[in-house]
C-alpha cells in the first residue's frame, strides 16, 4: 500500500514532510571510478574507449567501427514496422512544430542617449546526444534531444548509445535519421561522455552534451560541466495526479502505473478532495497491478514510493503540489484550468481527463525531458534555449558616453579599479578637448 | 612580454592550441572541507554557521545577530557619499531598463487537431545572492544578480556577504537597499551556501543561489547543485579587444588593463590586422604599468596571460575571438559591426571606439555575470530567464485524442511501456464506444 495522508490530520504536516525528502534514488559511490576514466579518455583518445568499451560492452572495436555507418543505419531503418515508422515520424513532426515556437527573437534599442543596447541568440556549434542502451534506449528520447537542438541550429549533432554484446535498437537508429543526427557512435558508459567533451582522433569534442543515462553517465556530466555544457542531472520518474469526484478512478490508476512501470524508484501521487475517488483509485492500482506486463516493477515503486493525499479542496491540492513541484502534473477535475491557474511548480502540466500523460512521453509535442526530484522549483524541461547561447551588445555614442561614463567612473574608483576608471576617463577627457577645441574656435 | 602570435607563422595552430589550453586559475583541493561543511550546516544548522563564521571570519555571532539589521543598513547607507549613492541608483535604473526586456512571454496555441499546447513562465519563489567580502566585494556585482532576479518576480531575496572582523562595505549594503533585497546575512563561505540551500532555524532555505565566490563558495555551489539551482561557477575575468590601424593605442592598452587588473589570473588579448598597432599597445602597456595603482597585479596578469595576435585580416580576427570564445569582447574598428557579424562565441560585445568595457562593468545596462573560460560557446551571461522557470501545458480534446493517440500507444508498446499504452487506450476505448452507441441511436 502506497503512503495515505490526510490534509486535516493533526501529523499531515510532519507526515508530508517525510514524504518530501524521501531519498528515492541510490547513488552508488562510481566518482572515483568515473574519474579515472575520463582521464584515461583525455590521455589516450580512442585506445581508451575502445578499451573500456571492450569492458563494460563486451564489443572489440577499431577507430573505424565506432561509428555504426550509414549502411547498418539503412539496414536497420528498413526493418522497422510501417507503423511503428508512421508513429515516430508523426512524433517527429509535433515535436518540431511547438519547439520552433520557442527560437527566441533577437533584441536591439536604443537608450535615451542614443547608446545602442541589445542581445542576440546563436547556436551552439556542436552537440552531443547521450541515449541508453538496454532497457531504457527510447527512440522517443533521442528524438526529444535532437529535434530542440536542431531546431536551435546546431550545425553538428553526434549520438552516443552502446550496444552491448552489438545489439542496437532500430528504432533508436530511424529516429536519429528523422532527426537529423549527423554521427551514431557505438559507445555508452563514462567513456562516451568522455569521448565527446575532450575529443579523440575519430570523435570531435562537442559544446554540449544531452540526454539521460546511468549513474557513472550521469557522474562523468557533472564533471565534465564546465569543459563542456550540460542539459539536467535527471533523477527517477515522477507524476502527480490532481482529481477530484469527476475523475474515471481507472484512467486515474492506469496514469499512476505509467510511472510507476519506469523503475521502482519512480513515484506515482494522487492528490484529491474525494475519499470515495481516492478508494476507488487505489482499488483500481490493486487489479491492475495483477495484470499489467511490467506488474513487478510497478508494484515496488507504487508499494514504496507511491502516495495518496486527501486534501479538503482544490486550492489545497495545488498548495500541496506546489510543495512537491512535480515533473508531471495531471489535473484532472471539473475545471482543471481553475486549479492549474493556482499551480506555480512544475515541468510540465497535463490538463483534463483526456491529457493522459503519456501523450507528452510521445506525440504531445512538448518536451519529455522535465526537471526532476523537485527542481521545477528552479528549472524548467529542455528546449531550444539549451541548445543556444545570448550575447549581449552595446555600442556608446559619445553622447551617451559623456552622460552615464562619469558615473562608471565613480564606482570603479569605490572598488579600487583604476584602470576601470581610466579606461572611461582618457576617453571623457578626449571628448573634453575636443569640445573645447570646438568651442574656442580652433 | 605577453605571448605574440602571428597567424601567419607555420607553428600559428599549436602555439594557438597551447594559449586555448591554458589553465589560468589553480584549483586548490577544497571540496573535503567544503563537504564537511555543509554537512555539518545541513545536520547542526545555526550553530554550525555560527561556528564556522568564529573560525574563518573571527565574530562571535548569534542567531539573533546573523542578519545586518535595518537599523545598521540605514546608518551605513547615509555614511555613502553622495556622489557614489547616485551613481549607483544611475547603474541601477539602467540595468532594471535593460533586463526589463528580457521578461519572456508565455504561449498559448491550438494545433490542427484541436490540442491547446504552450507554455508559462513563473518566478523562482526565493534566491539566495552570495557577494563575496574583502577586496571583491563588489556593490555593482550585487545589482547585476539582484536586479534581475527582482524583475523576474523573485518574491525573496536573501544576500550573504561574510564581514570578516565586522566589517561590511556600506556602497554593498546601499545596493542591497537599491535593488529591494530583502534579507542580508553576515556570513560567507561553503556555510553561508549550506544556510542558503539547506535552511537553519533562522534562516529559511532559497531556491536558487548566484553570485561569485572563492573556491570554497564555488565548490560548494556544485555540491549543494540539484537540492537548488545555481547560476554558474565562474572563473578569472578575459578580454578580448579585436582592433585594425584607426585604435587608439592608449585606449586599447588600457581597456586591457583593466581586466589585468582584476586578479593575477585574468587574461587580456589583442587581436589586430596591424602590427603597427600592436606595436604601440605593447609599448603603452608598459608606460602604463609604471603608474597605475593595481600595476603589480596587471604587470603579473599581463606578463602570464597576456596574448597579442596578429592577424590577416578581420575575418581571421573574428575566427580567432571565435576559437577563444571570449568573456568580453571589444571591437574596435573602422567597421566594427561588420566584424561583430561574423562573431558567434561571445559573452558580450562592446563596439567602437566610445564602449570601454567598464562601462558594462558598471553602467552599459546588460548583465556583467558573464560565461568565462570558453563556455560563452555553449552558456550565456546572467539574465532574468536565470531567476524563472517554464511549465509547458498541454490539453487534449477527444478528437485530439483520437488522432493521435494511436501514434502515442504505437510508440509505447515499441518501448514496452504497456501502462504508457493503455493510459491512451482505455480512453480511446471509451471514445470508440461513445461513438459507437451515438451511431446505433442508443
Amino acid at each position: 500500500m502506497p503512503v495515505t495522508l490526510r490534509a486535516d490530520a493533526p501529523d499531515f504536516e510532519s507526515r508530508f514532510r517525510d514524504l518530501l525528502s524521501m531519498k528515492r534514488e541510490s547513488s552508488p559511490e562510481v566518482d572515483d571510478v568515473v574519474a579515472a576514466i575520463l582521464d584515461d579518455v583525455r590521455k589516450r583518445g580512442d585506445d581508451a574507449v575502445i578499451d573500456h568499451t571492450a569492458r563494460f560492452d563486451r564489443m572489440q572495436l577499431a577507430p573505424d567501427t565506432l561509428a555504426i555507418s550509414e549502411e547498418e543505419i539503412a539496414v536497420a531503418c528498413a526493418a522497422v514496422p510501417p507503423e511503428e515508422a508512421r508513429a515516430l515520424e508523426i512524433a517527429a513532426e509535433r515535436i518540431e512544430a511547438y519547439h520552433a515556437r520557442q527560437r527566441p527573437e533577437d533584441v536591439s534599442f536604443q537608450d535615451p542617449h542614443g547608446a545602442t543596447l541589445g542581445w542576440r541568440w546563436t547556436a551552439v556549434e556542436a552537440a552531443g546526444l547521450y541515449v541508453p542502451g538496454g532497457l531504457a534506449s527510447y527512440p522517443s528520447s533521442l528524438l526529444m534531444n535532437a529535434i530542440p537542438a536542431r531546431v536551435a541550429g546546431v550545425e553538428r549533432l553526434a549520438v552516443c548509445m552502446p550496444t552491448p554484446g552489438g545489439k542496437a535498437n532500430p528504432l533508436t537508429l530511424l529516429a536519429a535519421r528523422i532527426a537529423g543526427v549527423d554521427e551514431v557512435w557505438r559507445i555508452g558508459g563514462a567513456q562516451a561522455i568522455g569521448a565527446l567533451a575532450y575529443g579523440t582522433d575519430t570523435i570531435r569534442a562537442v559544446d554540449k552534451i544531452a540526454g539521460p543515462g546511468n549513474a557513472y553517465v550521469a557522474a562523468a556530466k557533472r564533471r565534465v560541466f564546465g569543459t563542456v555544457g550540460i542539459d539536467m542531472i535527471a533523477g527517477p520518474s515522477e507524476i502527480l495526479v490532481i482529481a477530484d469526484a469527476t475523475a474515471n478512478p481507472e484512467w486515474v490508476a492506469m496514469d499512476l502505473m505509467s510511472q510507476a512501470e519506469h523503475d521502482p524508484s519512480a513515484q506515482s501521487i494522487l492528490v484529491t478532495d474525494s475519499a470515495a475517488l481516492a478508494q476507488a483509485v487505489i482499488a483500481a492500482v490493486e487489479r491492475l497491478l495483477t495484470r499489467l506486463e511490467r506488474a513487478e516493477i510497478a508494484a515496488a515503486s507504487w508499494r514504496a514510493n507511491g502516495a495518496v493525499i486527501l486534501v479538503r479542496d482544490m486550492a489545497e491540492a495545488a498548495a500541496v503540489s506546489d510543495r512537491i513541484a512535480p515533473e508531471h502534473l495531471e489535473i484532472v477535475t471539473a475545471d482543471p484550468e481553475a486549479v492549474a491557474a493556482n499551480i506555480r511548480h512544475a515541468g510540465a502540466i497535463f490538463l483534463g481527463a483526456f491529457t493522459p500523460e503519456a501523450i507528452g512521453d510521445y506525440v504531445g509535442g512538448p518536451n519529455h525531458v522535465l526537471p526532476t526530484a523537485r527542481s521545477a522549483r528552479f528549472s524548467s524541461g529542455l528546449s531550444v534555449l539549451d541548445f543556444m547561447k545570448r550575447t549581449t551588445i552595446a555600442r556608446m555614442t559619445p553622447g551617451a558616453l559623456a552622460a552615464i561614463g562619469p558615473a562608471a567612473e565613480t564606482l570603479a574608483r569605490s572598488e579600487s579599479l583604476e584602470a576601470h576608471a581610466l579606461s572611461v576617463g582618457l576617453r571623457l577627457a578626449a571628448l573634453n578637448e575636443e569640445e573645447a577645441s570646438m568651442e574656442s574656435g580652433t
